[in-house]
């Protein structure tokens, strides 16, 4: 069991974000990376079709026995993750609560930013799970539905007028509210952490719920007396649309080249 | 057989701006929308991927004995028409066809612009057709990936500095061209027609693919004497995801509030 494969998906290719970040926290696992490229973006459907898309991704990370399997999407932690968690043997670890607890140690003046996709702004995800942990901040939430299509279509440079603009129009709303910690909730964002940064100023603290995520994976995996004892872990990348982009927008989220075979599957099969 | 209805199908709602032209072209005709909402954008996605989708959506519509069914859908009518069409008892009308020839009858100099999704642009089904009905015309294709997104966020306003920054990145290539026809290669992209129109300038004549295509099943029909003889025609509308947003979204599309039925049905089903 120690030996088997960490499960990793993502409706689209931004929870390679988090599989980074997993990857450089635990070397020696084996991961198997599902981004589900043809039926993306999850963030605009409705809460039944993401659901029912959610348990065919883990039916099929079910095949590789994974030992744990980490929700690195926004949508999917806040909206299915709750749904369908117990129907599989093992642990499904979300990004949402990982990263409301962060953002309650971070914060001093008790006061969250949340952005997202507008189906994980909707749910109110993180507003539930802040309030129950930490029942005296204040959150301020908001949807920002350009920010996925123009980091898929590479606008993610600091000057890029796209990019900034949109940054504006929506997080203009946010700087009232005069936020110490802002939660990136959605696994896309941190590839713009650097211009939402000057945006919102130094003194805001920006939670990755991917890294946060990873870190609980690897916690639990070490209570449990799990953690591979391997030399180095493989990776595995699938998808449900062609491969061929995969190289380069996979590119742009894992900040480096895919090492590792990418295969495509039919998802509709699970 | 000329009181069944006619189908209209599109990857999501950009496809009612060809609908609003089909109902104001013929009042008189019972006509079915599918909107494949779950699964939108097909703009972005694999060629054996649009296909297959594109199958269901026709099987879908084939359950009503539609007389005629309206791609109207840049994508599926660049990639995938062609594929299917034979294997249905009724004829199926693309965009393209009657765009291009729309575009060879208006253009004077022969310089002809075409923008659409990078599914479509890549197909260059509009470039093939152009060429062969008038081989003289010299053409050049943009991809436009953000017009969609940006449509579907309500970014329509002539002032929006999200939109004018979006037409001024793809369309400043185009403008060294000097093309006096510009074919509006996506049906999202008649809702921001004015502000393409006020980038290109008043002596670039925009072509509405749906509005073509609409006066082409029109005409088809008449030869055949298939037109309806019914006082006034009702609408169905059917998508695949919730319908929740579809009145809002539907809206800024047709116009104006949807008038008839809205369901929601399983495509995977088809």
């Amino acid at each position: 069991m120690k030996e088997n494969a960490i499960g990793v998906f993502d409706s689209g290719l931004g929870g390679l974000t988090a599989m980074k970040e997993l990857c450089r926290l635990l070397p020696r696992e084996d991961i198997v990376y599902f981004g589900d490229t043809s039926r993306v973006p999850y963030g605009t459907r409705s809460p039944e079709t993401i659901i029912r898309y959610t348990r065919q991704d883990l039916n099929f990370l079910s095949e590789f026995h994974v030992k744990a399997a980490l929700v690195a999407c926004g949508t999917i932690s806040a909206v299915a993750l709750d749904k369908v968690k117990d129907e599989y043997p093992f642990p499904v670890i979300g990004v949402i609560d990982s990263a409301a607890r962060a953002a309650a140690r971070c914060s001093e003046n008790g006061r969250i930013g949340i952005i997202g996709t507008p189906a994980t702004i909707k749910s109110g995800a993180y507003e539930r799970i802040l309030h129950e942990i930490a029942p005296q901040c204040r959150t301020m939430s908001i949807a920002c539905p350009l920010f996925v299509p123009l980091v898929e279509n590479g606008h993610i440079e600091k000057n890029d007028p796209l990019i900034v603009n949109a940054i504006e129009l929506y997080l203009s709303q946010l700087l009232p509210f005069r936020p110490d910690t802002v939660i990136l909730g959605c696994t896309h964002y941190p590839i713009i952490a650097h211009t939402i940064g000057d945006y919102v100023g130094d003194n805001v603290r920006l939670i990755n719920p991917g890294r946060e995520a990873a870190k609980t994976v690897r916690d639990m995996l070490n209570v449990r007396g799990l953690l591979s004892g391997r030399e180095t872990g493989s990776h595995r990348y699938f998808v449900s649309d062609s491969i061929e982009n995969f190289e380069t927008l996979g590119g742009i989220f894992m900040r480096r080249s895919i090492n590792g075979e990418v295969h495509k599957i039919d998802i509709e099969k699970y």
